[in-house]
């Protein structure tokens, strides 16, 4: 086990009703506040009038129609937006692109460049405006860390920028919120969720007490995304995948680890380059990037993935056993109704050896749970083909 | 799943040498420290010279010799010191009793009348001065929750305070200060964890997320204890015991859930009246109260332990499959070495309808898992005598 710092001061409110907290809550961050979200949907569900009308009190501001994968230049808009109002705090109401590029807004608002070189490092984040999250799908985690991704499309980019500051003060978790999540996007968010806990499961490290969470975390995902899929509106699904998003991804799962990922910055090429669902993408990527890094040296962790997620019992061969996981992990995939080739994206191989470059550089690959090159990118990636 | 709020802004510092940490984090509370600490195994360890030269800037006082259970009578002489010194923040190091009589005098520092009352509800917590822990044993997980348990021994009562400002706002969690800790000690501490994460475990809400990661701090118990207990240096096995410690009881077995013990406010009664190591009382105490309440309607959560926890295979008869996860708990504590009965205490039933209305009364036993009136808790206690 590693050494680790782990402090997550996020006021989690989880369960129906909790919107209501909000105004207490808030008034103590100040009075001016950026309302962001994304598409519309939730004037759609009515989550807009709710929020609206409960906060009548503060001085409300608004940017909508935040794109999935959020882009710097709606970043720099807002930024903008925050220092010409005097914003105290942004108010995020949406899934990972709206807290995202929110987050990116907190603490571009204190940047005088270009909110990008926040991401390439050219920048430092030194604070951010307080962020406070009403969270409507069960996905990325981000109501509970300190990340925001955001692509640049005339680069080609999709880069990560972390900051204590960036974690929200206060995340709401209703779960009513994500009823209408469409199926795709449900079973998109689960598959993200689990390519989460896979990143810090297979490890170069392994720790007991986070794994055996992570073990549990990853059952609970295969046993509640058919459920809400069945049933848009059963509660206790809705619920449970709620909080394994938050927990999947807010630090907890990698206490001791190494925390060093490999599908992530793969799957982050695909969507900089041809903007698919993250969690899509990383259904296609996950089951090949496994059957690649299957050896005799990842064979136990693969044997325990089998036993302890899957409840596959074990067989004589260990090696039939891993793959027995794998083939599940792929299924499962298939059978939530995910894209289990790049080919269903309308994606070729074109591209391959300069996505594969740029992965291996932003993720430094090298120092992975299985070290991969930009060899072992393309290759991978031509797994995923068909 | 019920509705629940999470926050744990306490900042963990897991790892060998994290305690170098503490000059920089503690100067931002101030410079008068009273260090707290029990018996003086720190003095033999080496742990309290390495922190007095580490913290040779800071100011500092001492309240030593704090004994297990700790006392009242302690807390106000420590609230009076920390007034008339004006000190700034309190490090506790040591175990559950340091840690919980630091939180006590922390609150009663800014309370005028005799701390007891904010054990009785008749004064008010409203603030406390800054603790931080250097933990030194792997048990009650005061380090990283806002609760704290006290006695009085002239009125035989111990009780539990409870409030945000008494979350430490550091805690030093370090394996190697857990070398040293005796065979029982270990034990018991392993005992009060398996007993915090069963008391959420078995509880009137099911819920599978806090469940699933209940089930694998269990099994890291299991697995750990005995390890610890062969090898007291095994760093890994400490490691594990130690972070299992303070996710047992930070909040997260709980979310979701109601929230109602049973078997540590009985064990409360045991320690009021005979003064005996909490986790080895619990330990006597709860395959007693598991045989007690297994019924058709507590069945198939024993059968998920048996089967989740203690990997026993499925039987075709659902009662005998439940015993044999109580069997194998019962012998998991009399294997680390830890009481069965109560006799081994010298205790006998002379004061058992006592203790059981002030348990009842105190831990509202009628709402607990399976209600238990007066009646039952002597039947219970009278089970653990032999």
């Amino acid at each position: 086990m590693n050494n680790f710092e782990f402090c997550v001061p996020c006021d989690i409110l989880f369960g129906e009703g909790q919107e209501e907290h909000l105004p207490e809550k808030l008034k103590a961050y100040g009075n001016k506040i950026l309302l962001t979200y994304g598409g519309g949907s939730i004037k759609k569900t009515g989550l807009y009038d709710k929020l609206k009308a409960l906060l009548h009190d503060f001085e409300i501001f608004e940017l909508g129609g935040i794109e999935p994968n959020p882009r710097v230049e709606r970043v720099n808009d807002g930024a903008k937006l925050c220092r010409e109002k005097g914003i105290d705090m942004i108010l995020a109401v949406g899934g990972g692109s709206t807290i995202d590029c929110s987050k990116a807004i907190a603490a571009a608002t204190f940047y005088e460049g270009d909110a990008w070189d926040l991401l390439t490092g050219i920048g430092q984040i030194t604070k951010a405006l307080p962020i406070a999250v009403v969270l409507t799908i069960a996905a990325t985690g981000s109501e509970m860390d300190c990340a925001a991704v955001i692509s640049n499309m005339q680069t080609n980019e999709k880069l990560l920028m972390g900051h204590p500051a960036l974690l929200p003060k206060i995340s709401v978790l209703n779960p009513e919120n994500t009823f209408s999540v469409p199926a795709y996007q449900t079973a998109s968010g689960s598959a993200d969720m689990m390519s989460h806990i896979m990143e810090s499961y297979f490890d170069t490290v392994d720790a007991f007490v986070p794994d055996a969470i992570s073990e549990g975390l990853m059952r609970a995902v295969i046993k509640y995304t058919p459920i809400a899929l069945a049933d848009p509106e059963d509660y206790e699904a809705r619920a449970q995948l709620m909080w394994t998003s938050s927990l999947a991804l807010n630090g907890l799962l990698e206490t001791g680890k190494s925390f060093m990922w490999s599908c992530h910055y793969i799957e982050h090429e695909l969507s900089a380059y041809y903007d698919i669902t993250h969690g899509a993408g990383l259904a296609a990527i996950t089951p090949k990037w496994m059957r690649y890094i299957l050896s005799d040296k990842t064979l136990d962790k693969f044997c325990d993935f089998a036993v302890n997620v899957w409840g596959i019992t074990s067989s004589e061969d260990k090696f039939k056993l891993a793959n027995k996981g794998i083939d599940a992990t792929e299924d499962f995939f298939r059978r939530i109704g995910l894209p289990a080739t790049l080919k269903e994206f309308g994606i070729d191989d074109s591209r391959f050896e300069q996505m594969a470059k740029k992965a291996v550089a932003i993720g430094h690959l090298e120092g992975a749970y299985v070290p991969l090159n930009e060899e072992d990118v393309v290759k991978i990636l031509k797994m995923c083909l068909a």
